[in-house]
């Protein structure tokens, strides 16, 4: 074993495609391809940014390595000059929760979208060149999901000109911003406004935390981190962070005041930005979360599918080897739709991506008229995602067996570091009910001049759809893309349609969208999941070069949707989308996908061309050398330091010696 | 806040039920209650058994600390003079893994199970007081659940009258086994019997590790920890090891020889004592198992419960208090299924206990005809408690917003330390295919005079069952018993007819198994569902003491089944066991249940009677008064020991004052 051999070789030489041509199209262009890849070779061929110690560290060592890693990472942003999208692309590849992903991700973005020009020229070089660094402090003790119901307030004082900001309760205490606890300088604070004892609602405040020469906090603030986080490693390499103002008084310029001012005088003033710009940002952020999705569940597939083609089991015949564990049709039952998932969330993200720009230049050009149902379709497409992904990470976990329970397979700190995606950014049920909501209204709107538009436009054909009846009669037929959409956009249609109609029977529409809330959210998913199905296929109207490449993204794409349609049956069912039998055959044409991409699957998870250092897993290393390197990662721990461990002889020795009575314990 | 304040006490003053009724049902008896209660406040005071420094600790502190408890807790044994019930409870309430666990569940019992009366003489008395400690070395590097795949090898040499015990490959090194690592001076060793160059396939041997006098590993014996593990604290308190054996001999007594013997001259003797036995211990620990499943759930519902009455979000009307979380209809219909699968678990688990007396009793007798439905009811049990419970530890942590994502909400913890119970003990996947086959096999034989028994004997009236059509016509029909058995018995019988229909259209049979492996679990998880629906009815059928205990329970029965009905609408409605306006009638039912059970919730999981210790929740502390706690708990991270965090100077001051051109990084 070891030694440069390729124990997946075979499994490689299996492939009916061309692996490099798929890399490209999942990269999205060769352009993406070659920066990723000189990155991420630049990240693990460089012994400063290791991470296969995170587990082992305790909770102090585990951060100053961090913000080692953060700072050495900038300095060679700076020494190589490196560009936006590659010195992204770096910290991406460091896999290391840090400050430095707040400062980038959200203080600068918010000053870029909420200050004025004069606020955005003074505070972004500084930024820029992190000579501060920011976070962004929303969330409270008591407050998460509902912004409006934040309580820390900014009062105006118009003696001095400046604002008081003040945290009045507990539950006020701002309450895990990121890089908040210990390192950043200034935070962007969202505060309730008051003037003149009149709440003008929630607005953000760029506020100064620490002094710039020795890093202890201002005066009036109270500020540190709030504890351990889920999982080794993982989130604990960040410095979430607490937060409490005791009237601390900023000058007024520090109000973000791109939409809101507040004169010298102390008046409430709306600009004539508009408002909506808000919900663009948001399009954009979750579509990076979209993104972000597919490329940890991209990950975790990476390792069980490898890890499947190394490991045998059972069904040994005249003492040969055992069977592989991926050629187990429970296996594959499990793996294959995870492994489509990853490449179907791949092609909405990309699409989303576009939607991002498309929504960009309409409000651009002041027309608002698409900003709902891009906003819906995002909140929904990142509560689905990530919902998945989340629940996928773990199901590859188990995927592995017993082994996939060790640090080292890399998947404990995948899933725990992935796991928050659900929450942050949006609750995932908390989104889905908005969907919901704009889908109800969609439905209501329907006999008016307002035709749905975008991912709700084939509810315009909701007749048509309530009639729809599936031809499928051999399963073959699930294969073509117009039957799998058809029984899609009927269920999702018939889901809404059945929903709104109870709805209608609540005097209270308020109380009728609170006690059908679950059944709402299973329309919402409905609609997402056709969302995606529906992309998926569009991706393979395009022209795909590389020999076997589309063949195999259209048996991913049938097994995406076919594997929901065995997932969901019941509201296919219910629904009348589609007979029974016609389920049965669906399930049958999934079986004989399994096969067909089963030879394929090595390849397929390759051309995601994730390093072994990005991985970060002994079970899915390229070269399949399992045994001996969980073997030597098992050395690594700190308990065989030494052979007798420290305890023996207070605990273990008294213990069997009989000598308890006088043991100190 | 705080100073004793019950922040719950209108929560528990809405109950419609005797509280204490309650705690005696849940916990079987009022003497298993009084025991229970008496030793769980015992571990509670004593600040030795403190846990909530677990996530903080590194891992050599951390498994130290453990040796520390473990000891302690042995001597309190001793001390207080416990019996056999009271120390398991008090082992349990530590809540800490540990070696012991290993020693006491595995290494005594399979002493007493496998070895000769002359060997529980020599080694039971040493084990019972602790003189030696000892665990069970089965699973290997290349080999997990096919134990027939094992290749340690015991080769009798018949000079020395010895065992020499060999590991001969990488591969073969033993993996996992609790208490190994580190203290184990003991463990019985599965290896492969080899006399004379014949293979005797795989049997258990008592090999001594460590010397009882410096504990250093023994000639041969290469031993050591396997490293960290899924989680911050969990599992990582045991030391799971690796073992490796170069040519050591034991004598030959050391062969566990109750079922086989090898004798002086060398020749293989199998004992008139039945080998069924093995699977009367399997029932035995399973049961056990599923009994813990019920506790976990309990814990996880518990902490997500009390939150979610704490926690308020939107809704606030002029300015009043936002709504209780767990007002939400989301959040009920993803909780309250959970209460009412943590109540099914414990009914099911306490039935299985009788089955395991009945199972024992009969085969004492010789009687072996119903041991292979209790095996399979068994190992499906064990499979779909633990699966349900590791997902609903996670759906609770969920349920608790951002919040559950600190390890001191408790959640992660106990997510991180059960999800090995899907693995361990039997791949939940595995199970459930030997659960199927033994159901196939019992509909191949329904012509024959083999009657189904036990839990499989509805598959008697096989033909009644596929003519079954529901006769629910409005939403509380759905209350009736027989109504909710006769859909999960038609479902499940009608999955296991068809799968073995589409098995008897191959040829091979073996390969028909494999293609439709998938479709088997699920007609598995039918059938163990019903059984849970079942024993749950059967409960309800005794005379239940205490105001308002029994409609409560009723509640959560009807909770527990239509809830998984509507999860599962796909497979009643494509078996034609239920019409969809049925469907949709269960899903009308289910919601108003939600609404009867709320006002319960808070008594329904103070009936679990968890002392705050045992849960180890701020989220889920008794009284409710969550933030302070989340406050206090924060401040003692070990980032909080400064003001400046640790590598201020060389990292952070740097990178602020541009200074990074000689950092050393």
């Amino acid at each position: 074993m070891g030694g440069g051999v390729d124990h997946l070789e075979s499994e490689r030489n299996k492939a009916e495609f061309d692996v490099d041509a798929m890399k490209i199209v999942w990269a999205g262009s060769s352009h993406v391809l070659q920066v990723s890849e000189r990155i991420a070779r630049l990240v693990a061929s460089d012994p400063a940014f290791r991470k296969d110690n995170r587990p082992n560290l305790g909770r102090k060592e585990l951060f100053k390595n961090t913000l080692r890693k953060a700072t050495y990472a900038w300095k060679r942003i700076i020494e190589l000059g490196l560009n936006e999208e590659e010195a992204s692309l770096l910290r991406t590849f460091v896999d290391e929760p840090a400050f430095t992903d707040l400062h980038w991700a959200m203080f600068v973005p918010a000053i870029k979208g909420q200050g004025t020009e004069e606020q955005q020229q003074k505070w972004l070089p500084l930024a820029h060149k992190m000579q501060i660094i920011g976070c962004y402090a929303q969330t409270e003790l008591g407050h998460g999901s509902n912004v409006q119901g934040l309580e820390t307030t900014a009062t105006f004082d118009p003696k001095t000109d400046e604002f008081v900001i003040h945290s009045p309760t507990l539950t006020s205490s701002k309450w895990w911003p990121g890089g908040l606890g210990k390192v950043s300088t200034h935070a962007i604070v969202y505060a309730r406004l008051i003037i003149d004892g009149q709440d003008y609602g929630v607005n953000g405040f760029i506020v100064q935390l620490r002094s710039l020469d020795d890093h202890l906090p201002l005066p009036g603030i109270t500020v540190g981190d709030i504890g351990m986080k889920f999982g080794n490693g993982a989130y604990n390499t960040m410095d979430n962070g607490v937060l409490r103002f005791d009237n601390v008084r900023i000058p007024r310029d520090q109000m973000l005041m791109r939409v809101s001012q507040v004169t010298r005088e102390g008046k409430f003033v709306q600009s004539n930005v508009p408002r909506q710009l808000v919900y663009g940002t948001m399009v954009f952020v979750r579509q990076t979360i979209v993104a972000g999705a597919s490329d940890a569940l991209s990950r975790a597939v990476c390792i069980a599918t490898r890890y499947s083609a190394v490991r045998r089991q059972f069904g040994s015949r005249n003492g040969g080897p055992e069977t592989q564990v991926i050629d187990y049709k429970t296996q594959q039952a499990r793996l294959f739709p995870l492994l489509a998932s990853a490449y179907a969330f791949r092609y909405v993200g990309e699409w989303l991506n576009w939607l991002y720009t498309d929504v960009t230049q309409r409000l651009q050009a002041g027309d608002f008229s698409t900003l709902p149902e891009a906003h819906a379709c995002t909140a929904g497409l990142k509560s689905v995602t990530t919902s998945v992904t989340a629940d996928g990470i773990e199901e590859c976990r188990k995927l592995c067996g017993g082994h996939g329970y060790l640090c080292s397979s890399g998947l404990p700190e995948l899933f725990a570091a992935y796991v928050p995606t659900c929450t942050y950014e949006g609750d995932n049920i908390v989104l889905q009910l908005q969907v919901a909501r704009h889908l109800v209204k969609t439905i209501s709107q329907l006999g008016s001049r307002k035709k749905p538009v975008g991912t709700t436009a084939y509810l315009g054909r909701l007749e048509q759809l309530l009639q729809y009846r599936s031809d499928v009669q051999k399963a073959e037929d699930w294969l073509k893309p117009n039957v799998v959409l058809g029984a899609f956009e009927a269920r999702a249609a018939r889901k809404i349609v059945a929903v709104a109609q109870n709805l209608s029977k609540f005097s209270n529409p308020e109380e009728g969208f609170q006690e059908l809330s679950a059944d709402l959210v299973e329309a919402a998913v409905a609609h997402c999941q056709l969302i995606i199905v529906s992309k998926f296929i569009e991706k393979l109207q395009e022209d795909i070069p590389g020999k076997g490449v589309k063949q195999q993204l259209e048996s991913l794409s049938s097994i995406y949707a076919l594997s929901l349609l065995h997932k969901h049956l019941g509201d296919f069912l219910s629904t009348g989308s589609i007979t029974p039998q016609q389920g049965d055959l669906a399930n049958e044409q999934l079986r004989s996908l399994y096969s067909q991409i089963r030879p394929n699957a090595i390849a397929l998870v390759d051309a995601f061309n994730h390093t072994d250092h990005y991985l970060g897993s002994v079970l899915g290393s390229y070269d399949g050398n399992v045994y001996p390197k969980l073997y030597e990662e098992a050395r690594k721990d700190p308990l065989n330091d030494s052979v007798v461990p420290d305890g023996y002889q207070e605990y273990i020795r008294p213990l069997l010696k009989q000598q308890l009575r006088n043991a100190r314990l």
